[in-house]
C-alpha cells in the first residue's frame, strides 16, 4: 500500500512530501492510522546524517499514535478502531536474554522505527512522519487516554518511556531526591513522571526564566545550575539525577550532589564529549554515573497505562507536515515548550 | 612517648628517619607494636605532596600489622599481644549514615591514618611507617593468619580491602564474569580475591610478560588489552570490571566489555583525567561507570576473617626502612611483586 509521507532524501536537504509503501498486514501485524507523530531530535540528527549510517530515503518518527485500521489473524489484543501506538522498536531477535526479559531496547537485533533494516520496501524501516503504519502485534502499545488527548499522548512514546524507564530502574519514588537536568523534551516528561511517582523532585536549568514552568511541571524546587551557591545547597544529597542535557557540560557538578551509592544517569548523547569527569567525584561517595537507551517494550506499556491514570500527557505544539524543516530549527534553538508534534492529517492535502 | 618513624619534612625531600610521639593509651585505646607496613602509592603521593593538603612532618603508611602492647580498660576485644591491624582509617565521626553502616570510608569526616586532623600532636595523623601506633579499638582490625604470614597480611589493609569491598559491592561470585584491570599493588589482590569468591575471573594487562603471573594470580583468563582481537572476542560479555589502573587510559575499551547492566568500578584516581568515556558506551547497554573508595571497618575485618581462612596475603618485597625511597621509585616504574612492605624492626636501628 501506498501512503504519504514526510521524508529526506539526503542529508543536506529539508524534509519534503513523499510517497512510500507499507507492507501488507501478516498475521500478527497491527496497522495503525498515524493520527500524530511526535518529533524527537533523534529525528533531526538520523535525517541531516549527522549520525553514521542513514540511509536514504529517510522518513523520521517514533512518537506514534492512532488508531488501529487493521489486524491480522493472529492477532488478539487489538482490534480495528482501538487507540493504539509504537515507540522507537518495531522489531528485534526476540530470542535473547534482553527480549526476553521485556528489554528489547538493548537487544543486540533491534529493529529501530525508522532506519534499520527490514524485508520491507526499501530495505529499511521508515517512521512515523506517514498516514500509516505495519507493526507486528509484540510492538505496539495500548493507549488508554481520552481521545482528546492523544496528539499529546504522542511524545510518551519516546520522551516519556526514556525518562520513564531509569526512573523506575532507578528507583525514583517516595522518599527518594530525584534532580531532573534540563527542561526541553525529555527533561519535561522527566519531571512530571518523577513528580508523579512521588519522588521529591527538583529541576536543574541554566535559565531563570524557566523557574516557573519547571514548578509547573512537577519540581519541588528549582535550581540555577550556574549558581554554584545554589548548586552547593544540595551537596551529597540526591538518590539519583536523570540528566537530558546532550549538548557537553561539567558532569562534576551534578555527580558531586549524589549522595553515597547515588547514580546519575545520562539519557542525551553529545555530539562531543563531555568534559572528563572526574575520577574522585566517582570515588569519594562510590557514585554511580550511567546510561540509559529509551525503554523495552513492557515497561512502555506501564508507562502509558500510568499516564493515563494519572492524566500524564506532554506539553506540545501541534504542526503541520509541511512546518516540519522550521519546526527543526526552532527545535534546535531551544524554542520549543516542550515538543512538537505532527498532526498526521496533514499529510492527505499535501 | 616518643618513637622512631620515617618520614619527610618537605615534599621535595626524601624520607628520612625521625621521632614522633604517639599518644597514652586512652581507655579505648589500642596501642600496637608495629611489626609490617605495606607500601601503597597513595603514601607517594602524599609525601611528595602531589595531592593537596599534606601537612609535614609526613609520617605515611595504612597497611600496618603488629602486636597489640597495651589497651585501654575499656577494651575488650583486644589484649597484649594479639596481632592486630590498622589500615586507612583511624577514627570518623561514628554518628552520621556511613559511619552507622559501617561504612566509615564515606564518612564526611573520616580520620585518615596519616595527613588527617588529629588532637594529637604534632596536630595531623602519622602512620605506619613507625614502631608503634595507638588507635581507638573500633578502628582496630583482628588478624587470624600464621605469625609467618604477617609480612604479607600488611597489604591487605589498603590494597586488600580496596579491591574486596567493590568486589562485594557489585556482587563478584560464582556465576559472575569479573575483569581485574592492572596487576600490580591493587589488581593482583584483586585477582587473588575474586578468584576466591568464585567468580570467572579475566585479567587486563598492557604487557604480554604477565600473563603467567596473572594465571597463577588467580585469573581463568588473561586479555592483553592492546590486543584489539583479544579484546572483541570478550564485547558484552562481563557482569563487573574492577578498574585499578590510575593512568589515563581509554575506559571506553572496557566499558564495551560489560554486559548490559554491567559495571566497571575505578579505584585509582588519575592525576590528569581519563580521555572522556563515550556517552554511547553507558547508553547502549545501561552500563554503569563507578568508584570506590577503600572500604569500611566491619567489611574489612570481614575481608581479613575470609583471607585468614582462605589463607590468601599479598605477595611482597620485604624492606628495610631506609630503603623507602628507592622503593619508591621502583613502584613508580611498576617494578615490584607486588608491594612493598616495611621490616619496622628495622627502624630501631635507623
Ligand atoms: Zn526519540
Ligand atoms: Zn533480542
Ligand atoms: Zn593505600
Ligand atoms: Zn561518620
Amino acid at each position: 500500500m501506498t501512503v504519504h509521507a514526510y521524508g529526506a532524501h539526503a542529508g543536506d536537504q529539508p524534509l519534503q512530501p513523499m510517497a512510500i509503501t507499507r507492507r501488507a498486514v501478516g498475521p500478527e501485524d497491527v496497522q495503525i492510522n498515524i493520527a500524530f507523530c511526535g518529533v524527537c531530535h533523534s529525528d533531526l540528527h538520523q535525517v541531516r546524517a549527522e549520525w553514521s549510517g542513514t540511509v536514504f530515503p529517510c522518513v523520521p518518527g517514533h512518537e506514534i499514535v492512532g488508531r488501529v485500521s487493521a489486524v491480522g489473524e493472529k492477532v488478539s489484543a487489538f482490534k480495528v478502531g482501538d487507540l493504539a501506538g509504537v515507540g522507537c522498536i518495531v522489531d528485534s531477535c526476540r530470542t535473547c536474554e534482553e527480549c526476553g526479559s521485556g528489554l528489547e531496547n538493548y537487544c543486540d537485533n533491534m529493529i529501530g522505527t525508522y532506519n534499520s533494516p527490514t524485508p520491507d520496501a526499501p530495505g529499511h524501516t521508515l517512521g512515523g512522519y506517514s498516514e500509516q503504519i505495519v507493526v507486528n502485534q509484540r510492538y505496539v502499545l495500548r493507549v488508554g487516554h481520552r481521545e482528546d488527548q492523544l496528539a499529546a499522548v504522542a511524545p510518551l512514546l519516546c520522551a516519556g518511556i526514556t525518562t520513564w524507564s531509569p526512573l523506575k530502574h532507578w528507583q525514583a519514588g517516595p522518599g527518594k531526591k530525584v534532580g531532573v537536568v534540563g527542561i526541553g523534551g525529555l527533561g519535561h516528561m522527566g519531571l512530571k513522571l518523577a513528580h508523579a511517582l512521588g519522588a521529591h523532585v527538583v529541576a536543574f536549568t541554566t535559565s531563570e526564566s524557566k523557574r516557573q514552568d519547571a514548578l509547573a511541571l512537577g519540581a519541588d524546587e528549582v535550581v540555577v545550575s550556574k549558581n554554584a551557591e545554589a548548586m552547593a545547597a544540595h551537596r551529597k544529597s540526591f538518590d539519583f539525577i536523570l540528566n537530558t542535557v546532550a549538548a557537553p557540560h561539567n558532569l562534576d557538578a551534578f555527580l558531586a550532589l549524589l549522595k553515597r551509592d547515588g547514580a546519575m544517569t545520562l539519557v542525551g548523547a553529545p555530539s562531543t564529549p563531555h568534559p572528563s569527569p572526574n575520577v574522585f567525584s566517582l570515588i569519594m561517595k562510590r557514585r554511580n554515573l550511567a546510561g540509559s537507551l529509551i525503554g523495552g517494550i513492557p515497561e512502555t506499556q506501564e508507562m502509558l497505562d500510568f499516564c493515563a491514570k494519572h492524566d500524564i500527557v506532554a506539553d506540545i505544539e501541534l504542526i503541520r507536515a509541511d512546518e516540519i524543516n522550521h519546526a527543526y530549527e526552532r527545535m534546535l534553538q531551544g524554542d520549543v515548550k516542550y515538543r512538537f508534534v505532527i498532526d498526521n492529517a496533514s499529510l492527505k492535502s499535501q
